[in-house]
């Protein structure tokens, strides 16, 4: 492995043109995309359009003469081919948790009989504290966690929803969605999926594995900026009996009538809630645009090449560090990570060199890899100064101390 | 009332100079801002510095380098002194329907024994909607409508939490805050009010009231965009007490420590759920932060003279419209309603001359009043319009048949 092998990997990259598609600072090596995702250069035109032609010429009128009434539905149908699914089974709203919320308790609420939230210990951390709520506001509901390995021996009669995230934000593990949901429906369990480190980055195939109910973040790898509104997802055949327990005006048939009863609109739309974030939706929808030329097989095929390039090179040149991510490329998501009892200055260290990668409480750092964006080239010099890092001990700088506050 | 009476009401307006801090196009007459709110000429610039420099090249690092972790308490504590809160009892987040949830089920929950939301038929129906599914969530409790007139009468021992808007959206009738609070405390019941018409368009002292609870809307009198996040308050003596059900990980007492368990915030920033917005908050803190260097006193003098001039004017000139607004400016918000039979058509019979105002269905228009940047100019020039269409039957004309979906 020498540095001209990768320089001729990003030559031959079909990918290779998308990175002049995001305004990335010059001299930034940003492993983060799986983070914070970098921002397109379509982004502040569209971003500007929004605020002063939209909003403030249009005013109260934009909500029709610029369809910001249809954008929720409409950014729900382009992010559907990232996914599988189809376009009227997506949906753009709120944030992941309160998406993860609105379903988890919908499926508690269908399921009747049936009262368990399973999910593995060691989940992202929203999706555990969010299953708690829900089971606290239905009650006599509780959330129950195993070893993902055990997660289909212990699927029995008293659960309702599995909840699981499709690749996993500390390691990246990436579980077999088509093998589980399979397992769940057999016991008569839905499984909602989290694909929040998934979206943009793995192939997802949500119809092909007959997946009930999911939610994914916007601000990942679909590039649509801090705080994104997330989207969530519910199969066709689910929409009509699942009711969400946020039963806003804009999930309501008809939100303009202004009746005084609630009545779920007979699609999607019922997993609205209040009136959406139309910033918010402009920033996401032109994150998402950016995919749209992209063949995704070169998409997969890079995240993937960049990943085991990436243990083949930190095995080989940096001390120290356990790899904690799988193996296998096809087991993966599009982040690799490394155990160090110093991660936190490693980090830091990276950080201080212009090498963004993330910290991951207590002792892991993450590398992401967003195919749309970064390169071999990023993959060689970031190694080369973690390389530099853990030869020197730079971790052990007391200008390290401070914990950064990332998400 | 002649027109140099209403010139000499702008010369002498002491929030004259407040108009210019709003890019409203030439020609327009936007009394839609209790809708929509209109644009701030800083924030168009403040939007690209946020796209740009902090997204951009802050990249994750601006959760601290540019304090975005900070920002859902930091506007809150701007939006408090309109509100007449403590600066530690106001969060923005998420939208004014997923915060009333948040509220509601925290309010059931939290009064044992007591399982009844209690609110007035004709509530904003959003607020109607939303208790029905936190009612929904938790089980055995149920919505109970009354005539506001005879709330005080109906709290009784069943009543968990009364739900009232402040300012009602179609009416504009405003509650006496203070009294319904202190009769439903008298009776063991916790008060949530809406504030969506009032906050930034009539006094509000909540602290004065000894008010428990209360919500509202950041893109109508904050001027915060279409869709921006809305904010919550939770009196200092509460927050330790009820817990949100939407108990996401940026409500967590140490969100990146990581944890399965969740443990709330000690403060008001359990209110939190999912990753905050940024773009929206940064476009609502610039329009909150118009209100910087104004005089309330004289901001709410103004709205209430525009309201009773309209009145006036309307009377006198136009044929057939039957005011529903309260008459006495203190028992009124910053909107002066009118039924008529036509009133679809009318609106927009106006809104093709280039008067902005509001149908609400059935038989509803509303003139919103936003102190800030309306001037009795415009509202002199908006009733010589609708008397001319008025006299005309213009709204008879099949071209508005079609129909506005606004907000």
């Amino acid at each position: 492995m020498i540095h001209d092998d990768f320089l001729a990997h990003d030559a031959a990259d079909p990918l290779r043109t998308m990175r002049a598609r995001f305004a990335l600072p010059d001299g930034l090596v940003y492993l983060n995309g799986n983070s914070l995702g970098a921002l397109p250069t379509a982004t502040p035109e569209r971003m500007q359009a929004v605020v002063t032609r939209e909003w403030g010429e249009g005013l109260i009128r934009s909500w029709n003469s610029h369809d910001w009434i249809g954008a929720a539905k409409r950014v729900g149908a382009k992010i559907a081919p990232l996914i599988g699914a189809r376009a009227d089974e997506v949906l753009v709203a709120d944030s992941t948790s309160v998406n993860l919320y609105k379903l988890l308790v919908a499926g508690l609420k269908a399921q009747g009989g049936r009262n368990v939230i399973l999910s593995e210990p060691g989940n992202f951390p929203t999706d555990l504290y969010v299953a708690e709520g829900a089971a606290w506001s239905v009650g006599d509901a509780e959330l129950r966690t195993v070893p993902a390995d055990q997660i289909v021996a212990a699927i029995d009669e008293r659960v309702a929803v599995v909840m699981l995230t499709h690749v996993h934000y500390k390691t990246g593990r990436m579980l077999d969605m088509a093998a589980i949901t399979a397992a769940a429906q057999a016991n008569g369990a839905l499984v909602l999926w989290d694909l929040s480190h998934s979206v943009g980055g793995v192939p997802v195939d949500l119809n092909g594995c007959n997946a009930d109910l999911a939610v994914g973040c916007g601000y990942k790898y679909l590039n649509g900026g801090p705080g994104a509104p997330a989207f969530l997802y519910v199969a066709g055949r689910h929409q009509a009996a699942l009711q969400s327990p946020l039963s806003g005006w804009m999930g309501h048939a008809a939100p303009f009538a202004f009746d005084d009863d609630y009545r779920p609109a007979g699609d999607i739309g019922r997993f609205q809630c209040g009136t959406p974030s139309i910033l918010g939706l402009a920033a996401l929808e032109s994150g998402v645009d950016v995919f749209g030329p992209v063949d995704f097989t070169a998409l997969v095929a890079k995240s993937r090449a960049l990943g085991d390039a990436c243990i083949a090179l930190v095995e080989a040149r940096c001390e120290g560090l356990e790899l904690v991510s799988p193996r296998a490329a096809g087991s993966r998501g599009s982040h690799v990570s490394f155990r160090h009892p110093s991660a936190y200055g490693i980090a830091q260290a990276l950080i201080a060199e212009q090498v963004i990668v993330d910290f991951r409480a207590p002792d892991v750092i993450r590398l992401g890899f967003a195919p749309l964006y970064n390169s071999f080239g990023d993959l060689w010099r970031a190694v080369e100064v973690l390389a530099a890092i853990m030869a020197e001990r730079r971790y052990d700088d007391p200008a390290y101390r401070v914990r950064n506050a990332v998400t």
